[in-house]
């Protein structure tokens, strides 16, 4: 399984606005992508406009190539593309070690 | 519940040491901190140098005063420090929404 993260930063002030947008966004678009496997999304307490979201898929591929490839990504940053203050940071990882 | 996020950055070629000084700085001495719930570690595919370390703490205070005040960070710092390429930049978020 591969973890995608992306760093975003979004318009100061519209935080409660982007939180329902983004999880909308997974719920509806994102969740429905082959490899999906599932997300987590976290907002920033020393800077208010930056999340943290990550998702996991089966293969790097499924998420460059299936998904950036294919209609749901436009569906996707149709829904949360005009909160970003700037495009969002992206790479991938994989697991070195966790608890439980 | 409190997610402190750091973005490491090692020297190149030191990954398979690395992985195993995170792991053992975490287990010796980061979890045995006031507040410690868990941890994740991440390591990059595009950047293989670059790793994302999750810490779950009860309070933002448990990392900041408790944690970064005491003797558990510089036995922590002596562990994991030397293979730093550059100070890891550390933030610290709160949960919008998660899968499962």
């Amino acid at each position: 399984m591969i973890l995608e993260l992306a760093d975003i930063r979004i318009h100061p002030g519209q935080q409660a606005e982007f939180d329902a947008a983004i999880l909308r966004g997974i719920g509806s678009v994102v969740s429905t992508a082959k490899g999906f496997r599932g997300f987590k999304v976290n907002k920033g307490i020393e800077t208010p406009e930056r999340y943290i979201l990550q998702i996991f898929w089966d293969t790097l591929e499924n998420h460059t190539v299936d998904f950036r490839g294919g209609p749901l990504f436009t569906q996707w940053r149709a829904i949360v593309g005009p909160y970003f203050a700037q495009p969002p940071v992206v790479e991938h990882f994989v697991l070195v070690g966790k608890s439980d």
